[in-house]
């Protein structure tokens, strides 16, 4: 299995584009995906009560017809809250995109994201979407384009490729996904385009993209806020020539470790990119009877508002931790928590049996300096684990989200 | 019922004190409440899995024997996850205050509030206590005292006392309250000393106490964070002479209400001095079927960080609103929902039945540039109402947190 550079048009028979549409000022905004054949489809959404339009729309194609050809996203306006007639611009959007590319409104899925309760500009998405069918491109370029006109606060494109061996047959996979704030692990808490062309069945597909998210995109969290339109799809259009998976035989657990490796990366990548985030926030607790503990205890740790101030400000307040798993609903032994920091500046043991070792702060504080940082958090009941991933909060994640709309 | 300046020493034979102990540089740090005569106990303590070794110590008492005669506080640390040794320092200073005041160690009870995970200087904290039961006056300013020796980030003293009759008596319940950080919605999130001359069972006290928290600390967030500290005492004397409330009877509603009131009171001002907190942001849910369900929307909306973030910029970017709503696993209409923004510069209806009403952005600026800002949001199901009171999320919590040991 070997990562290659590369993202949405990575995979055979791919094509993408990203353009300025004008919805947001002189960055790109619009991006399109097309596939040169039908594609099986897999798909997972915001489980929030209030789901935007696109969400909406994307949902039914995925459960009644399970396959489709073309994407088009937009960043800027999220197209949620916006009634019928949000709706009714979805409509449009599809036919205008089906209508260039040849294809029925039903083969297109579309993706929104940006403020909510803002109706999207029609006109500017029906002219965005007839400019971007004339320019699509199998370039990495293309697909790099794509993953830069899906960011909003992102600071950074967020790309990835894998290649691999079905049955002799190469097989490549490949991801593009944005999001930094709105960020909470339930669902692929984002928007997520994945492409592969591997042959695959819906079933197979849904199974292993459900699989994958719940190790990924559900164990990162920004800033607790679940957003309205969280898209993860999997586009796979069997152009690899591989004997079709359609059950879960050695071929689907290949396929399925391809899979983790690029959503568990792009996840990080998210985490680590957070609205204002200095660091990547990496805990891992381990030693649980129950993979469920292990989760719900790592996910408190990383949603922490107290924790992860901490971090901004290098401090091993790490009371703050066994507070929040406190709180997490979990239940272990405080008596018997091992707490462990570590980073490229070294490790440190911080608690031993849930009270202090006596640690050195200045060594603590050195390891907290760095980017990325991980806690590793020993409950000593099993052996199951789990590990969540989040950031640090800072001065620049309420710079951003007070005048997000200014 | 009248609201009269005063704390916990309004009502008649209580005393208290507040020092420098040297726990805190050059800040008042401990604290003492004594009562001339035996009280009856009420008492509410976090639901956090991991509980300080004070809360520990004081749930016994009012669970065991429901009575207690004097309260010794400090700030500054925490005496959470200390293990054996921090029981132990609880049953030392339990006996020396108990021998200062000549009561038993039982009559005694123990709150801490501060760093996590660090010993408490027993030394200090014994000298303190020595110090303090000399000290103790029944005068407003010995309960402003005390009052200001919780506080940790704190940046306002918090104390409120109302006077009422029961049966021709007049009784007189006072409080204090410390908490600014690590305030989440789930019993009383906080430390809170609340005083009455009133006779009253230790049945009809927790009765009180409990039903009155729910509606007050229990409905105000800062940041998601739940203490290991929380506690809410009460502690009720007799000297008003009333009849004793050993039923729900009239009397019981009349001490109820004035408990409401000033629980409500303590509870807002504690949510408007959150740590960083420029105003204080109340939500009222009204037109719900349940009770349960408008106090679930409510306290999602207050504790969304991208709502308390668009507050600190006076950004009217209510699609946050709907969609902390969205998430909050409570059943609503999104087409249904009426959105009201108001303070002392006005009122506007933002969004109706789900959209956007084109309000004025200016208007609303203005109106959310208030420091106490109320969103009224009118799901139009049924009759419920719900209130919860939050603040604003700023660079000063962040300032706050990031350097809290520093």
């Amino acid at each position: 299995m070997n990562i290659i550079e590369g993202g949405v048009t990575s995979a055979q028979g791919f094509r993408a584009a990203g353009i300025c549409a004008g919805i947001k000022k002189d960055r790109k905004d619009m991006a399109m995906l097309y596939s040169e054949v039908p594609c099986t489809l897999a798909g997972t959404f915001t489980s929030n009560l209030v789901k935007a339009s696109p969400v909406i729309w994307d949902m039914d194609i995925v459960q009644k017809n399970g396959k489709a050809q073309a994407c088009v996203m937009n960043s800027g306006v999220a197209n949620a809250c916006t009634g019928a007639q949000g709706d009714e611009y979805c409509r449009q959007s599809a036919q205008e995109a089906a209508d260039a590319l040849g294809l029925k409104s039903e083969d297109v899925l579309l993706a929104s994201t940006g403020v909510i309760g803002m109706q999207i500009p029609i006109d500017k998405i029906c002219a965005g979407i007839r400019t971007m069918s004339g320019m699509l491109s199998d370039l990495p370029q293309a697909g790099s384009d794509a993953a830069e006109a899906i960011m909003t606060t992102d600071t950074v494109r967020k790309e990835a490729a894998v290649t691999f061996e079905l049955g002799g047959k190469k097989v490549t996979l490949g991801g593009m996904t944005k999001g930094a704030g709105m960020i909470h692990p339930q669902m692929g808490t984002m928007l997520c385009f994945l492409t592969t062309d591997a042959a695959i069945s819906h079933e197979m597909a849904q199974k292993a993209l459900l699989s994958c998210v719940q190790d990924s995109f559900n164990m990162i969290s920004v800033d607790g806020d679940q957003s309205t339109n969280d898209t993860c799809v999997l586009f796979a259009n069997g152009l690899a020539g591989n004997e079709m998976i359609t059950k879960e035989d050695a071929d689907f657990e290949i396929f399925r470790e391809a899979l983790s490796l690029i959503t568990k990366n792009l996840a990080r990548r998210m985490a680590a990119d957070g609205e204002g985030a200095h660091a990547l926030f990496e805990v891992t607790v381990k030693g649980a009877l129950a993979r469920e503990q292990a989760v719900t205890l790592a996910k408190a740790v990383i949603e922490s508002s107290l924790v992860k101030t901490a971090i901004a400000g290098h401090d091993a307040n790490w009371g703050r931790i066994i507070c929040a798993m406190g709180y997490s609903g979990a239940q272990f032994d405080q008596q018997k928590v091992d707490l462990t920091f570590r980073s490229r500046a070294g490790e440190v043991l911080i608690a031993r049996d849930g009270v202090s070792t006596g640690y050195s702060e200045q060594l603590a504080t050195e390891i907290l300096s760095e980017d990325e940082i991980t806690a590793i958090i020993d409950i000593k009941e099993g052996s199951e684990t789990a590990t969540a991933w989040g950031c640090d909060l800072t001065h620049e994640y309420i710079t951003i989200n007070a005048d997000y709309r200014s």
